[in-house]
């Protein structure tokens, strides 16, 4: 199979960002330590259906990178097959946050499942830090939805985005 | 934050009961040891669709404490956050059931989130008996849906609720 | 309770096989090798919601088995609790695969319920091969779904299915 | 490699039995309705020491089955690879009790170990039932060290055993 | 069987405390908001090999509870069966501080042993604050024994004692 | 603190290697891929006793490395805290592999503290290959001792290394 010339160090950060939280943001932090090129990737169809449109996940997610001050990742959507995409976009691994052990069984299948379809792209975990293992966006979208306060989750503008969507 | 007097020992268990099962009922017996004061709340919009109304669950809820003999045990329905919902009653104390380890994440991702939301309120776990770690509403549904026999997972009363909705 | 013969080390594999994978197939392989004589059962209505109707899960079954040269092992589907299906087939052990842990809660309640509605059918677990204990059929289906290639996860008849499926 | 006829239904259950529990004879009871024909097995050096010696828990376990009833069951020793010991043997089957999951990994591990050192020999796990899911060898000693009563954990040759053992 | 007086809302926190830390702490603060009367219990011979003597433990509790400023829960030290300490204090509920989910077996068995031993004393689980969700006696030792800084796991009077332990 | 200049992409894969098997050296092959150089790093003193010595451990690193036509890999030796060794060394990742589920928390443990001791230095988790992922050194030493085959789990000079140590 042609693909574009892979870069050393280039990697993918895929999710459903539903909406991004300061868990995600502190996985991009660390992955940027480790590879000189990220991109985050904004999925169009998750599992599971989404609060936020695809259009405003994506905007939700580049808005929040520069609130944080992270200017240097780039945010793309995309739409099918997750190692399609990394594989047009010439990347070497695929970023994946590790939070308490949930969903660890879909993680190794996914990345087994990656490899059998390209095993030339590496899946790469990274650790949550402490205060954000158990922190996700069901649960920050259960709290805000009923008034709770979300500010030690979420940047201000997805705070505010949540409150516009819950219409308070 | 204003808040009602707290009541040391005032404890609430929340849950969706749809409907109540003898897992529940040993949860609240043996809470009652602990707590002098055990309400019990019914959620009117778990992250599940439920079988019965939210009028029906409390109702089946009172009336199996009832048939088992608990008779000091309130129980009260809640909208939205849990957190409000115990603030408002001035419990001290959340109470969850521990079974088996399934939901063992979401239990911690909620209980840490309560607790950045209000640092005042515990939550506290107590573990299910023996023969009822494996017990749960789903099964006791899915079991009756077809006919089966749930006599030994809830009380009369619920079983004969669970018949009338299955239409037999 | 009446009840057909018993037949020592007839055997019943339950699932929603949609589609059968070959991770169920390793499980088929397995089972025969304890069990003289086993049937597959395709449930109607299962949990989750399916891809293929039942007709068509139950033919692929069965075809997918033929492509393998398994050719006695009966297929059947059914509708309602396990258990009166195992009962009335006269088996005396249900077949469960174990994959990695994620279902593992799942499966311990399914077992001591079914126990607890008939003692004298015991729950048989074996061991997936290792390359297939990360694979599931939702996997399989995500993957078709955008076009990727799932020839190394399920027999040819049920990737034809799943393309004609997918209309491509 | 040559191997001694391999009798379809034979069955090994192996253990440190040390000492054995009401949790282990249970296993031994279900085994027994799948496999005509059971083989208990005490492995001499466990990865843990032990509190019996061999030949004391070779001895306890007999005692146990006969004080149960179950007098069909042979109890040997063996010494080395179970794998080995299994094809003298001529079983086609090594019974593991599911407790609760905790050695859930060390199970799959000694389970796909085995089929690389011999693919005839199946790995079958049966559940224990709800009331001793939790029981252990361990922590019947450690209740029995400090003079606790065991007698709904092991049988009466058993305790009695413990009960010298601590010099009591 | 006779016992002292129950008092309502004793509670006893058992453990080795080898050495105590601010997880240890932090489930003690949690535990007096819930139970008036709150004693901690350091076990003379858990089941791994203690560094520091049961004297030591004990007395490194008591300071470090001071230097909290926590200065009415009451240290004792017991040997023997945890229900038996349990029962002769008369307290009617057992701590124990869940972290993440390793030992959850283990406890469960705890639990459920010691229900079995006296059905009149609960076991209450309380949860870990997050950033003291991974902290365990073990890894502090382990950094404190190469000369690592453990300031922000252990009070001062704990930090030096390691110190003189590994003899810097 | 004053540190030697940081090596982007310079990584220090860890362990015991009490031998180093093919598991071991599929991480050490994926690691390579995403961190232009990587050094393993075999410790002194692990938390269980060995049974090679360091030297003999750090030797068949090196020779089963060769074996595999590794080259570019430096192997050494460090006792003591494996931040301290990492910080010492320059590297800004540490690699871990992650196998079935069992020493997770131990690894969610290891790498906050030692995030907490130098924020500076990622720990990188690398997904063990399907076929690896419930090997271990302890599995393999344990089928070596009783003349198990070995040869599908380790490079042939380290199954001559078992065989010698076993004195056969």
């Amino acid at each position: 199979m042609k693909r574009p010339q892979e870069h050393r160090n280039r990697a993918l950060y895929p999710g459903s960002f539903d909406p991004i939280t300061y868990g995600h943001i502190d996985i991009i932090k660390r992955a940027r330590r480790v590879f000189p090129e990220l991109i985050v990737g904004v999925v169009a169809n998750p599992r599971k259906q989404t609060l936020f449109t695809l259009e405003e996940r994506r905007e939700l997610t580049e808005k929040a990178l520069q609130e944080e001050g992270i200017l240097d990742v780039r945010v793309i959507t995309y739409d099918g097959l997750l190692i399609e995409c990394a594989k047009e976009l010439g990347v070497q691994a695929i970023i994946r946050g590790l939070r308490a052990n949930s969903d660890f069984e879909y993680e190794f299948q996914m990345a087994l499942t990656n490899r059998d379809l390209d095993s030339g792209i590496e899946s790469v975990f990274l650790m949550t830090s402490g205060e954000y293992v158990f922190l996700s966006s069901s649960m920050v979208k259960e709290i805000s939805r009923y008034g709770g306060d979300v500010s030690h989750f979420v940047p201000r503008v997805v705070e505010e985005a949540l409150r516009r969507k819950f219409q308070r």
